[in-house]
Parts: structure tokens; sequence; C-alpha cells
């Protein structure tokens, strides 16, 4: 019988024959938007490092790399783990690595590849990771800023300074420098708190050799943040509404649309889609609604639940789609719907390319 | 090298030995939970027709229809699919099945298993069924009412009665019933509805041998609505933070927890989880925060980003959890956490007993 896992396209497929809800990415979109990134920092003499949290495919990463980014970008080792048995060799994870089995394969990863890193943010990570580590196969670890994006990270230059040299005295450490994720707009605040610390790490003798930003809604405002050394994003690679609302993108630059069907027209003002939260995801990113419909953007998808969207059309003119009409979504965030689908179809034009196995997809450890 | 697959744990392993973020589920909670509902509809002499999208595990299934139920229901033909292959043979989807990929498939499915049906809101939908099924292999559809829910659905008896003679007229078709999802507390509207529509459906010589409702939150007032013949409910199999809020379910109902470390503390009234989007989603179902953190009820999970959940720890006495602590989320809602792990770990107390393939994991079709 039939089974779900058939349901993937040959290449050559029209667009018009998928089931749907579907996304599918754009190749020349895409490729589009991974050489305007590249040439942007490439032009500022920053170092480029895709987060790969976005695609979760070695074959899109390997693009980026290609296009000139010096290493990619991962937050959780299982995550790193994928890219790494793909053959990627340079690898940051901007996350806090605590407990004994995450420790144990992070030093098998690190004995692995050439260029391992991560961040800590506490004296309890960094004892962690000093007690898994020696000095056969040191670990670079990276201290962690609290800069206005208020998640992890220390408070202080002062902070920053200090764990930077519990980092340095560990036998199994190298201290690789200061990470922040910065707040939106919050340049001023960055090379604030980055001046402060790298004049403190000179007073105490340490070497800063990165300054590690990140973000795609600012990422054509990098230059406001001289002192960096390297540029984090990866909603860059795909767009999506959010980042047409931050200004770093066109409706044009979206790379995924979600191919949605329109299942009911209960009234003159509803209808509904087949895509739900299982499609879309709930993540509203500061939206009152749940993606916009290309074709009809005085549509508001209203509701979602697992496997309908409830659109209110009562915005648009005229009579609205059929029952059976086939609509292209532009979701609000395009990396969390990446990460509920096993397969990512691409296309050129109406014609699919590939079909990728989204390698690192469900990887939260 | 290790990779993200040997991360699940025999039967046997404790608890606090796996890696998190990780979502639990607790053996005798969810027993208990299907053994009351099952004896709460028998008390009504009701068919119980299980919703799988909240376990998408046909051991699951299984183990409510040994307790009693008549069936399954099913959201998607592909869902149907892989419980077909598991053995179950009387399966309902309630949605309207388009288009041709769709319909062969469906045909497949209903050739294989004994009692399949589907619903229908559109003479567009019925269009489309009818020059799929024929007389041979004849498929049951049922007319899907909106009675307040605002979803899909015939707006009056009036059309749920002309479309349900479309179907009886249709060669290949069988007319099987009235099917509804309720609003909250809308039994009232339901049972005008249906009276209604069976009254007119009298007139026109049509037997009406199905009444089929649903939701978890009105489930103990299923007698509020005499004319129903069965329900459908998912969400009662495990329970979350909404089915309390709802009166359905105590904390100690809730069979799902996601086990969370705590990654960072940077300041005395913020904790980081290392629980995102990609553990917990973003459904908030109603809901101002993220779900609930059993060991710190005052705490709020006040924002997600994938990978982290930040926690405000305002609300709480004393000084909080520490750098490493494991803690235990109750989520909003427990069917779309389902949705993102490829695998679900049961257990017994502080043991695993079972760790079972999500077999209807990521089936939108």
């Amino acid at each position: 019988m039939a089974g779900p896992q058939d349901i993937w396209p040959a290449p050559g497929t029209p667009l018009s024959e998928l089931l749907t809800p579907l996304p599918v990415i754009d190749e020349a979109r895409m490729a589009a938007n991974i050489a305007r990134a590249q040439a942007h920092l490439d032009g500022l003499g920053r170092a480029f490092r895709p987060h790969i949290k976005t695609h979760k495919l070695p074959e899109v990463a390997r693009a980026q790399t290609e296009a000139g980014a010096v290493g990619i970008n991962c937050q959780k080792v299982t995550e790193a783990e994928v890219f790494a048995e793909a053959g990627f060799d340079d690898i940051l994870i901007t996350y806090n690595i605590l407990g004994p089995a995450r420790l144990a394969r992070l030093k098998v990863l690190n004995a692995r590849i050439s260029h391992l890193s991560v961040t800590a943010d506490s004296a309890e990570v960094v004892a962690g990771l000093a007690a898994t580590f020696d000095a056969a196969h040191p670990l670079t670890v990276l201290v962690e800023c609290d800069t206005g994006g208020k998640r992890c990270g220390v408070q202080t230059p002062e902070a920053a300074a200090s764990l930077a040299a519990e980092i340095a005295a560990a036998e199994g450490l190298r201290f690789g420098g200061l990470m922040t994720y910065p707040a939106p707009g919050g340049a001023a605040a960055v090379e604030g708190f980055v001046t402060a610390a790298k004049a403190l790490l000179q007073e105490a003798g340490l070497e800063c050799p990165v300054v590690t930003v990140g973000g795609t809604p600012d990422f054509f405002a990098a230059g406001d943040i001289p002192s960096a050394t390297e540029h984090r994003a990866g909603t860059y690679v795909y767009n999506d509404r959010a980042m047409v609302r931050a200004g770093h993108a066109t409706l044009e630059d979206c790379a995924m649309h979600i191919l949605v069907t329109v299942v009911s027209r209960p009234t003159p003002d509803r209808a509904v889609i087949d895509a739900g939260s299982k499609a879309l995801t709930s993540d509203l990113l500061g939206f009152q609604d749940h993606g916009l419909i290309v074709e009809y953007p005085g549509a508001r998808i209203t509701g979602l639940s697992e496997e309908h969207g409830v659109v209110d059309l009562s915005g648009i003119d005229g009579a609205g789609p059929k029952v059976g009409d086939v609509l292209r979504v532009i979701p609000n965030h395009t990396c969390v719907v990446t990460n509920l689908f096993d397969r990512m179809v691409f296309h050129d034009g109406e014609r699919v390319t590939r079909v990728l196995d989204v390698a690192a997809r469900g990887t939260v450890w």
C-alpha cells in the first residue's frame, strides 16, 4: 500500500502535481540570497558563518561555504554531528553544553573535526568543559555576552573578562573570543560592551581573536559594529515574512513558499486551507496572523489548528479563491517550518529540481 | 561517530540519564486517562472514536480500541495509511479530500480496510469523491456541519440535508451521517442543528446512522448532546495545560512532561532552559506563556526561540533553579509536541519502559 514516504516527487515534476501542504524552495532566489549576503560581508572584510538552523541541509551549507563562508554555526551538539558527518570541519556551537552525556559527545566531535568551538556564559558551564577536555585535544570556548538580547550571556564586560580568564586557565580549553546575539538595532550596545571587554582582556594579557555577532534582521547594518570579526545569520538564505517586515528582504527575495489547497469555503468571508500548525507552525513573531497568502495579500490567516488554517477574506476584493485552488503562503518564520518536514523540495520555475533529506531535522540535543 | 539517532534510551534507563529536551509519557497516567474516558462514554451508551493526532502511535491506538473504542479518527489520508498498515480497519477521516493524487490514495485505502469513512462540506468535494469511487467499493461520506466552531462545515441544516442527498445519489458513495467539531460549550447549538438536519433528512427519506461530535474540553459534558451517537477526542489520552484550564483534567492527569535543563542563569530573575519552539512549539492556546514548570509553578516561560526558553523567575520565592537542574514542563498543547519528535519515550516512575517510533509524525497530506 502507498505509505507517506512515497509522497516525494521526482525531479522534473510540475509543482502543480505536488500534494499540499508542502514547503518548496526557489533555487534562483536562494542562490541570490546567498550571493548577496556573502558579497556584503566580503565588502566589509568580515567573516561569514551561516547558521544552519534555517535549512538543516548539508547541501545548502556547502553552497554557503563555496560562496565564501568560513564555516558554519550550529546550536546543538547533535546538529553539529550531522554536519561533521557530511564533511564540515569548522563548526561553532553557540550553546552552553552541559551534562555528562552531551559533554562525552562533544569530546568525540572535537577529536574528529579540525575547528570546533562552543560558547559559555557561566562558571558551571566552563567547569564541565574543563573537566572533559585535555591538552591533547583542547576545545575552543568563546564567552557569550548579553548585549541586550536578554537571553543567555554574561551581563557585564567585567564578567566576560573574568570568565575568559577561567577558560584560559583550564588546561583543556582555549579562550576563543566573544560571542553575542544582538537585540534588534543593538549595534551601539554591542560595540560598547565589546570595546570595554576587550580592554579588560588586554589588561589581563588575553588575546581576543574572534568577536562574533549575528542575525539576519540587521545583516546589512553589520558595518555598524566595527569590532566584530565575524557575522552569523541563518534566515537570510530563505527569508520570510518577518525578514520582509525588518527591511532585510522583499517579497521577491523569499525563497520558501508553502503550497496550500483551499479545502472549504463555508461562508463568503471565510476560506479554510489545508495548512495548519503542522505546516506553518504557530510562530507569530509579532504578527497577528499566520503567514502571507501571495495571491491574496488582503486575506488574513487568522487561526490555525493542526491541519486547518482559517482565512478571513473580508479584506479582499472579489469572490476570493475556490475550493481546490492551490495558493502560496510565505511563512512568518521559515526556520521552524523546515523542522517539520523530513524532506525539502527545491524548484526552478514550475518544475522540481531536487528533493533533499532534511538531515538535521528534529535535532534538539 | 555518534549520530542523533543513538540518543534513544533502552528500557530500564533512569529518566535522570536522558538527554533533554525530551517529552516523556507516564504509562500509568495514560492508562488511567484511557480508562476514565472510555468508562464515561460507556456509561452514556455512546461510541468512542479516539483521534490519533495526539499520540500518532499505533500502539496507543491499540490500547484505546482494546479499552472499547469502536475505531479511530484521522485527519489526513497519509495518517490513515499509517494506521491501516498497522492493522486498523475502522477509520474516519474528518477532512475534505481533494485532488487526483489524494483521491487515488483514498481509493486504495478504501479497498484495503473494511470501514473507511470521510467527511465533506461542499458540492466540489462530493463531486471529486463521486468521480473516484464506484459501487464495487463504495465510500461512506458524512456531512460536516459548522455548529459554531467556525472552521469547515455547511452553515445550515438545509445545506446539510441537500449535500446528504447529493452523496446518496452518487453510485459510489453512501451517506454516513453528520459530523461536527463543536465550539467550546456549544452543546445546545449542536443539538439544535442536528435535530433540524435529521428532520429534513427523514423528510427526504435518508437514514442518518451516525452523528459524531468531538473534543476533549467538553468530553465530560458529552451527555448534553443526546443526538450524538459517537464522540471523537484526542488530547484526553495525554492531557495538557489547556485541558487543565478547561476543567477536563488535573495536573496529575497530565501524562506528558517535557524534561528540560536549565542552561543559563544570567540574572536573578531570569533562567534559560534548553527547550524552545523545537520542543514546546509556539502554540499558546490562549495562554500568555509557553508551558507550566512543575517544580516552579510561579515561573513563566515568557519567550521561545528555536532552542532556548526564557523563564521569568520574578514570581517565585527563593533563588530558583541552578544551571544544570532538570525540570519538568507540562506543555500548553501536547498534540503538536508529539509531531516534533521521531520517537516517544514512555516511563513507569523514574524508569523508561519503552521507546516507540512516532509512526504518523509529519503526515500532513
